[in-house]
């Protein structure tokens, strides 16, 4: 029988899979033992494979043949951290379907792709259940904490998973079901932690206010240089090896069928920052950005203390695009900001884990890979007949902004391109309170994976 | 009998009397019913004023005749928070004496110098107990929130307390028991909050990085314009009403035996900033400042989070000098920092209560007020010497950096100037964990204390 794709979803989300956080080593276990029960139903041979942190999901099936399309679908069964659990609707481990849309942490990032792969595999498997697919599901636990323990699981697993053709994924985004976007590239990301260290304890600020260096001041002041006036990023060497995106790109930007303005209202800023001219579509997806991700020091309870504070931290991630690397940007942005801390205080800069940015053209444009696989030239026009079917309109090939950042490590350590669907969309508040992921995008997302997959199969 | 100081602080400082947090409702409580207990145990008429917040002690003994002084003994049973509670050796609200101090949150800043100030009562009464002077204790509950129900209860309560010649107090600092300073002059006050608001909610920061404006990033920048290359406040007419120290008081802040490199080492900062060219100590005791409590705004926990947040805020107190305008310069910064948010984001700046600054020159200083009360030059010599009995040294009377507003609304509502010995030290850790208050310090303050009061009501 196909699976219910909500009654999954429900399920998978109820367990609290946040990564980055030990106290949720509960729900990892429950998530991932979980699906690994559902793949087991439709037949695979499922392995747990260890890792520092938390276990990846490696299940196979199908004919191991020269002649059978191998795909490997990736996705990941860790979520991002729910709080501040208080501007929850309703909670966020407790899925809840209302107006079209379920709701939860992780309903769309990923937990949501995947009903939407596995229902679509069940329906093929329900008419034939010798498919002549051979499917790998590669689902890991570490992608919200920046895959940490994916390089090593390559390490020992690449050669094996080298002999598939392609890598077929849904961990990106779409305007809506009204425009579906295959994603061609993904930003790199990496992260820092700031720490600016003071006095060694909090101070009184009347009884040695005036000498000290406030830590929260120094602090900000590395910040703000972080940006000029205009808003691009103030780190020498920082552009250097961005790469213009070519024209058949900003050709396919410009169908994306959303407005600067409702782009705007949706998010509910006054304004957007045209960085150094650009278009907020294009900042988003061609060019890269530091954010601060969180800031905090001193006192932040109700009313006030007046103290000095001993220290101040802040995290930044940054958002890199081609031909942007990861270590050389980290190194870049570590230095700037060593050399902008004043002697009054003390500084610790960690650059944590990330991963270089990512780009596949699809086939027939003039930057196509001269040596793409058949199956992902063949799965690329497949999704693109299928997509079309489903949704009623072709898809358009966009990088986007947001990284995965395993996508250009399989590809360096097994030679394999990713085929990316974009089933989230900008309603979906991923990373943020009320999380939810549309029924619409989830049946018709069925469909066109159920297109892809017959069409590799079956060659039509 | 008299009191025992130690037995005294230790209970008293049992009660967690927080007043800023309201979840330390039942500590203020205590606090204030323990103090009140005691004095009516020395045969004080006790009052409880409230007050919109936390009520108010009144307590009256002695004879009511103009030919007594009559002098009011200032103190709050208040105290700041005590988080980081990770951060202390022993628990805040669990008094402990070891190496000659006595640990606990409130031990210095206030309760410690109303030991000292009931010790040596309690030593004059048990020798005459007709002891020929009017005592009014006033201790409030909302010195650490900036005591805002003060100027409402002086509105009531000022004319009643105009009869008296002068306040005694403790609640300001010394370098030491080997180095006592009569404080003439307090920093004013007042605080800010500012909060930034962008998107509606926190926002993916791959998925939509770019051009959006981070609140975070927003905020750096405003705090960051709000001081100079060489720290001093950028805010437009900050500094205009500050007037320089007189030659006698920079004469005696040379006598304070405590060196720049001393204190660097003691506060564990690898350098000072000489803002404006000035001494460490000059900045403390003669300048005002603009300094940040706190700051706070998307993920602090541990590992990371990649979103860009909907808010942050940053909570600021300033120190003003005389004759700057609380409500004058509170003005000036909020307006600088709107006028420095980018269109990008939102603001909200609140200005809360504070206190503006307070001098008295001692006795026969060539900007001595010439209509000083007689009680309180004699006062001012009978803490010199008697302070030089005590501790074997003469006191050196000089501003201080620290802020305790109801001095100068005192001043403004019943025309009383205060006498302040410095009973603090830097080793106090005040507002800071461990906080302490050492035992030779208040052994000597009450002996002081005691020949002050005696000289007073017997005038030798």
């Amino acid at each position: 029988m196909p699976l219910d794709p909500i009654q999954f979803l429900t399920e998978y989300s109820r367990f609290p899979s946040v990564s980055t956080d030990s106290a949720y080593a509960e729900g990892m276990t429950g998530a991932r033992q979980y699906m690994m029960k559902q793949l087991e139903a439709f037949g695979f041979a499922v392995e747990e494979i260890a890792t520092p942190k938390h276990p990846i999901i490696l299940a196979e099936r199908g004919p191991d043949r020269e002649d059978v399309p191998h795909v490997i679908l990736y996705g990941h069964y860790d979520v991002q951290p729910a709080d501040p659990f208080e501007l929850w609707s309703s909670p966020a481990f407790e899925p809840e379907v209302r107006d079209g849309r379920i709701y939860g942490r992780g309903t769309a990032d990923n937990k949501g792709p995947q009903a939407v792969q596995l229902t679509a595999l069940s329906r093929l498997l329900e008419k034939d259940p010798e498919l002549p697919l051979r499917l790998t599901f590669l689902i890991e636990g570490e992608e919200e904490m920046g895959s940490p323990s994916f390089p090593g699981f390559l390490e020992k697993y690449g050669q094996r998973l080298s002999k598939a053709d392609m890598i077929l994924l849904s961990d990106t985004g779409s305007p809506g079901p009204e425009q579906i976007v295959v994603t061609t590239g993904l930003r790199g990301m990496l992260g820092l932690e700031v720490t600016v260290s003071g006095p060694r304890t909090d101070l009184h600020s009347g009884i040695s206010g005036g000498p000290v260096l406030n830590p929260i001041a120094a602090l900000a002041r590395i910040c703000a240089s972080l940006h000029d006036e205009d808003g691009r990023v103030n780190v020498p060497g920082f552009y250097d090896a961005v790469v213009e995106p070519s024209d058949w790109e900003r050709e396919e930007l410009s169908k994306l069928g959303v407005t600067e303005e409702q782009y705007r209202d949706m998010l509910g800023v006054p304004a957007f920052k045209h960085v150094g001219g650009n278009k907020p579509f294009e900042l988003i997806r061609f060019f890269p950005t530091l954010e601060f991700n969180g800031i905090g020091g001193g006192y932040q309870g109700e009313g006030s203390k007046t103290i000095i504070p001993s220290k101040a931290f802040v995290k930044i991630t940054c958002r890199l695009v081609p031909d942007q690397d990861e270590a050389d940007i980290g190194e870049k942005v570590r230095q700037a900001i060593l050399e902008r801390c004043p002697p009054e205080v003390r500084i610790d800069v960690k650059v944590t884990e990330g991963g270089s940015p990512y780009f596949v053209a699809p086939p027939g444009r003039p930057n196509t890979d001269p040596a793409m696989s058949p199956v992902l030239a063949k799965a690329f026009e497949a999704a693109e007949v299928s997509i079309g079917e489903a949704f009623g309109k072709r898809p358009i090939f966009l990088r986007e902004g947001g990284s995965v950042p395993i996508i250009r490590q399989l590809k360096e350590a097994t030679g394999l391109d990713s085929l990316m669907i974009g089933l989230f969309t900008p309603m979906d508040n991923l990373h943020a309170p009320d999380e939810s992921f549309g029924l619409e995008m989830m049946e018709k997302g069925i469909d066109a994976y159920e297109g892809i997959l017959r069409r590799l199969a079956y060659g039509k």
